[in-house]
Parts: C-alpha cells; sequence; structure tokens
C-alpha cells in the first residue's frame, strides 16, 4: 500500500469513527476524557522515556534550546494536560444543542440542531501536549480527530495517541476516532489535505510557513491564525492612570503571544503629555519603542520606526507608536496594517467606544481592557482549539461550539408544499 | 493593464466599498434596495432591448430552448426581481446583532456581534435574475459584492448591474459595492479564485462542473451545493395516508429541484402493503420506480434499479425504492449514498422520530413533511442565497445571516490580566 492509499484508508476509519462519535451522550464523552486523563499521569513514566527518544534526536540535530524545550515532556507538563483534559470534560456539550425553534404560518416547527463537523485534521509543530489538547475538544465536540504533529516530536505523540486510544477501546469505542498520522514525510500532508470527502476542517497550529502551505495545499475547508498585530488606541478622554496600565499588560505581561500589542496609537490631543509618560514607563519595562516623526517630537530618544515596523508581529518587548489626528485615522490605521486580531480604545467618551466597537471589524474589539484577555479561555469559552483570523465559519478565539454546525430540524404532522 | 491586474484593482475597490457598506444603518440600506427595486421596473425597457442580445446571440450558437427560456429577461420576470428586492428590504438586518453577552469573574462583558464578512463573490451561470437576487441579499447583511454571471448572459446582467450601481451613486455610496465583471473569459474567474485578502466568501451557483472548477481553483473560502439526493424513509408505524401525500409531493410537485425526493425507504414490515399502493399511485403520477428486488417481490412490474440509481439525482420522474430491515438500515443507507441535502422519516413513533432527527446529519433532517421545504423562503429564512451542502461556516438553507459572521467584543473598566 502506498502513502496515498495509507491516508485514505486513515481518513476513511476515522469518518466512520466521527459518525460513532456524533452520537456518543455527554456523559459518556466525559467519561472517556477523564479516563485519559488518568492514563496520562498513571503511564508517565512511558511518555518520559519515549519522550527522551525525541530530546536525543533534537540535541544530535543541534536543534536550538529554547526549541527543545518546547519537545520536553516531564511529570509537570503531563499532569498539564490531564488538568486540560479534565477541563474539557467539565465544559458543557454543544452537540444537541437547539439554538432557535419557529412555527411557519402551515404549522412545521423549524430550528437549528447543533452537530459534530465530522473528522477534524490537526496540523501542528512541536509542542507534543497539543496531542492531548487537540483531541480532547474535538472528541468533546463530537468529532473524529486526525492528529498530525511535527516529525521532530514523533515518539511523544505516538505515546500520547496509544495512551488515549487505549481508552477509546476500554470504553468499547472505535480507537480511529483518534489517529496520529505515523509518516514524518510531508507528503503525507500533501495527501491529507486533498480528502475532502473524508475530512470536514483543516486547522494548523503554528508558525506562518506552516499555515500558509496548509492553506495553499488544501481542499478541506481551513480555519487559520497567520498572526496578531494588535493595537490600543489611546483616545483623547482616556484616563491616563488607566491608560498606562493596560498599555503595559498588553505589551509586558507576556511579550512572545499574538495578543500582546505591537502598536499604539495615541490621540493628538494628549500626545504632549501622554507620549513622554508612557515612553518613560515602558523604558522602565525594557521596552524599545520605535515612533512616527509627531511622536518622536514629544520624546526625542524614541527611535524612528520604518514602514515595516507598523506591521510587524515582534512578539518581543518592541512597540511602534503612532501619534493620530482623531478616531478616524485610528481606524483606518488598524484596517490598513492590522491583522483582524484583537484591538482596543481607551476612553471615558461613550460615544467613540460605541463607535469604536461598531466600526473596527477585528475579530475581538475592546473597550477599557488588555488585548492579553483576547484568548478562549479568558473570554470564558473554557477552553481554545485556537485564533481565527478569517472570517468564515469561526472569527477570533475557538472553543466547543465553533467544532461543530448546525443542522435544521423540521417537525410537521403531514404537510406538503402547496 | 492585464487581467489580473484588473481583477485585483477590481477586487481592492470592492474591500474600500465594503468598509462603508459594513457601516451603513439598516434604513439606508433597506432604502437602497427599494431604490433599486423601482430602477429596474422603471428601466424595464432597456433591460429588455439589452436581453435581446443575449438572447439573438444564443439561438445564433444554435442554444436548447429550455436554456434559451433561462435567459429571458420579460415584464413579470422584472417585476419579480424588484419585488425580490423589496422583500429584502423588509427583513430583519443581521448586522449589529448581539448573540449572547456575559460577565468574566473579573468584571469584563464579553459579547459576540454579528458583522458582514466584507466582499462576497458569486459566480453564476445563466440566469440574470441572479444579479439582482444576490446582489440584494449581499448588501442588505453589509457585504460588497462581486458578480461574475455566465457569457451568455453579459449584456443583461451588465445592464442590471448599471442600473442598481446608478443607485447607490444616487445615494451618496461606493459604486464598487456591486460590480459586474466585465471579462467574460474565465481566466478572469481563476484570476478573481486567487484573491483571498481582499474576497471572503466565494458562492458558486450553477452545475455540479462549475462548482467543482470553483472549489478546486479557490484559495478563498468556498460554499458549496453539490447535489440534493433527498430520502424519504417510511417507519413501521406510518399513517399511509400521510407517507403516500408526502411521497407525491416531494416526487411530482416540482421534481426538477434539489428538494425533491431520489430515493424511497420503506420498513419491511410494512413493505407488502405500501409498495404496491405506493407504486399504484406514483404510476398514476406517471413516475418511473426503479426497486431494490424486495421491493420488486411486492411490485413486480418496476424496474431493477441498478447500484448508479442509489446516488442518482434524477432531477425527473423517476424514484429508486428500496425496502430496509429497519431504521437502523435505512440511516445506513442514507450515509452511504446521500448528498448531506435533506432526509425525511415519515412515522407515529416517538422514539424513532427523534432518534431519525438526532442521527441523520444531513442539512435537513424532517419528521413527517415533505422534503420540498427543504429552501430558505419555506423555512423562513425570509430568502436564500443558496444551499449549503458542505457543513462549514453554514449547512443547509443559507439566509442572511448566513452572509455575516460574528466578532467578540470586551467592554472593560481597565482591566489588566494577572
Amino acid at each position: 500500500m502506498n502513502m496515498a492509499e495509507q491516508m485514505v484508508q486513515l481518513a476513511r476509519a476515522s469518518k466512520e469513527a466521527g459518525r460513532v462519535l456524533a452520537r456518543l451522550s455527554s456523559a459518556v464523552k466525559d467519561d472517556l476524557l477523564r479516563h485519559m486523563a488518568d492514563a496520562l499521569e498513571q503511564n508517565a513514566e512511558a511518555l518520559i522515556s519515549a519522550n527522551e527518544n525525541d530530546l536525543a534526536a533534537a540535541r544530535d540535530k543541534g536543534m536550538a534550546p529554547a526549541m527543545v524545550d518546547r519537545l520536553v515532556l516531564d511529570e509537570k507538563r503531563i499532569v498539564a494536560m490531564a488538568e486540560g483534559l479534565r477541563e474539557v470534560a467539565a465544559l458543557p456539550d454543544p452537540v444537541g444543542e437547539i439554538t432557535g425553534m419557529w412555527r411557519r404560518p402551515n404549522g412545521i416547527q423549524v430550528g437549528r440542531m447543533r452537530i459534530p463537523l465530522g473528522v477534524i485534521g490537526i496540523i501542528y509543530e512541536s509542542r507534543p501536549n497539543v496531542t492531548a489538547d487537540a483531541a480532547g475538544l474535538c472528541l468533546k465536540s463530537g468529532n473524529a480527530v486526525i492528529l498530525r504533529g511535527g516529525s521532530e516530536a514523533i515518539h511523544s505523540n505516538t505515546a500520547i495517541g496509544d495512551i488515549l486510544r487505549q481508552q477509546l477501546e476500554k470504553l468499547g469505542l472505535p480507537k480511529a476516532a483518534l489517529q496520529v498520522v505515523p509518516v514524518t514525510d510531508r507528503a503525507a500532508v500533501l495527501e491529507l489535505l486533498k480528502l475532502e470527502e473524508e475530512i470536514d476542517l483543516i486547522i494548523p497550529r503554528g508558525g506562518e510557513g506552516l499555515i500558509r502551505f496548509v492553506s495553499e495545499n488544501s481542499r478541506i475547508p481551513v480555519i487559520k491564525h497567520y498572526k496578531g498585530v494588535c493595537h490600543t488606541f489611546i483616545d483623547a478622554s482616556a484616563d491616563f492612570d488607566m491608560a498606562e496600565r493596560i498599555c503595559v499588560n498588553a505589551k509586558v505581561q507576556r511579550p512572545g503571544v499574538c495578543n500582546a500589542m505591537e502598536t499604539l496609537l495615541i490621540h493628538k490631543d494628549i500626545a504632549e503629555t501622554f507620549v513622554p509618560q508612557i515612553a518613560a514607563v515602558m523604558r522602565s519595562h525594557g521596552v524599545e519603542l520605535r515612533g512616527c516623526p509627531l511622536t518622536r517630537s514629544f520624546a526625542p530618544q524614541i527611535k524612528a520606526a520604518t514602514e515595516e515596523d507598523w506591521s510587524a508581529e515582534f512578539l518581543d518587548l518592541i512597540l511602534a507608536v503612532r501619534v493620530v489626528d482623531d478616531m478616524e485615522e485610528a481606524i483606518a490605521h488598524i484596517q490598513r496594517y492590522g491583522s483582524l486580531h484583537t484591538e482596543t480604545i481607551v476612553t471615558r467618551d461613550y460615544e467613540n467606544s460605541q463607535r469604536f466597537l461598531r466600526e473596527v471589524n477585528s475579530s475581538v474589539v475592546m473597550v477599557n481592557a488588555s488585548s492579553r484577555f483576547s484568548d478562549g479561555n479568558q473570554l470564558g469559552l473554557g477552553a481554545e482549539i485556537g485564533i481565527s483570523t478569517t472570517k468564515l465559519h469561526s472569527f477570533g478565539p475557538m472553543g466547543l461550539e465553533d467544532l461543530t454546525t448546525r443542522k435544521f430540524v423540521v417537525l410537521g404532522d403531514g404537510q406538503v408544499r402547496a
């Protein structure tokens, strides 16, 4: 059997298993996830030893220490995976929810009921914990899942997958509901991306290169998250203390993540006072500022921003700063340079707050709060499979509900069309 | 300027216009649609004369009369287009709706607000009325629209587009909110399908060939409707009169459409009585039956069904009939041969009705009603842009709401992440 055939067979098994998963009660799915959590903890030693193979190979290849660290599975990370599964088990099940029901003039009742998507393919890079995290969310929402992690984590991912699959078997459920692609060749991904009859959704998780590769080669719908160039706009009416607190949190609390602020926009009416204030506090936190000419006229020690800086996702203690004439210009800047991730206004003005909320169509739009809240857990989705910066199907942080779709249900008593 | 550049420029203008559209109040959009409706009626003569060019070309090419008929624009069809626009104007506007709002422990309020998708591309075949129908739905939901009809209708489509665009201009709105692609070359479609930065969604409307061409060549998300192989399952407990009424309506009332029944499944416990009954009534309506061996054992005059008949979309007075052991087998048949469009059970049994609703995951699932109700108007969506038989973003008949997405809105009073 060649690789293309192998992938078709794998995906068909997933599709069959997905039909079984779709019918499970929440109680059975929750029980499964809790068994999986226990099994990960009970098999920690075996997992750590499988992980050693990946780590040894990574060191042999001379992988950078920061990259090696992402690969590591230790006792603490295994417990975190198990806890993640238990948290997902405790979330409400979206499947079966009827999100509205109405009656037509002829008496038929029409509603929309949430159902699983079917089969979800997750294509990811180094972190082996994604194997358990993604599996938990997909299974809880009644979907079969195909996991294709990075070749550098293949031993760890396979070991995690084996343990989770044993629990499916123990509960009399099809093991094919969770499959770890055993082939590390990139050609295997290309084959999977053709199988639009078997796989309903592909979610790539990783760097921009991986995401572009997947989205350019897929016939299956892909939910993408390219990057987070998040803006904070300080309106003329802003409370300066609040603005400072929000800016520092958005930039400094964890600069390496997609919901950190990358560009600060400041209304010109307050720039003379606020620019020096924020420049001083950012400097004290080790942040390098890169400003527009007007910004630098109020704080000359700031480096000049280049055109590239306005669309950069620094993921570092670097911040682009621009003074704008008004909210109109702030919104135009966000539309031109933004990535549709998260934008915040700091203001005391009611009308401006409402206008910003209405007119900025990024996936998350905030008033007087740090952009760092832009993730599934913080927003109350319970857990997150990713953040979509494209608009179709889901936009913004994605939870369990985003792994479902809705069918129409119609209840009649013999109606026919006239 | 070459064609690729021309398409990029066109799509960029749509994107700019889409931002203006997204901010319009419902009152302005409704006013626009009513002006457009009036203008179509007032310019009926000019439309009919433009249409004459297409009809003459079609006749010169020797196009089949049925195809020529689809191209015709007469007074009646122009009034129908205008009425369609007025009906869409009267529908509730989905944009701005907040579909839920909750408070997090730290006091931030989180909600989800409906927003337009941005730019929608409609790629369609002969019927020129699609130009006005699709434009109305896209504009009402705050989206810019790019319309690319068939080359055989180019004069009609351009004339309709010009009249509609004049109304945009009259109300001080950007004409680029509605664009009819002036190039009839298929290469223009290929160029459009690459523009994932500018166009948010592609909806192809037409035959399977067109849909496959679009979906195989698009980098932009595509909502597809391949075909409708709709099943009706007559359970053992069914009321025979109701079953007959529903079957006749589903098969005979309009056989050439996607929500007509193509396969009838009959529970074996009632086959001996029901097969001869339905065979007689179908014969009286001129329907050709093609049955499985068991079906034919109860009505020997029925032709034998081939394997291909089970997955055929006849769009004609032909019906495949199969006797099944139980609901399990009926569902398995639907999963194997169906197209995820619409399935119906006729039953008096509560448990079976609920199980069918739960376990059949086609886009529309019905109890005791004719599959002919499976369209946007009949289900109460008001109007329909198409029927999706793929699960992502929308599944089933699509109305205005399906042309929107949701962003998160967050209202804080200075919260930062700990």
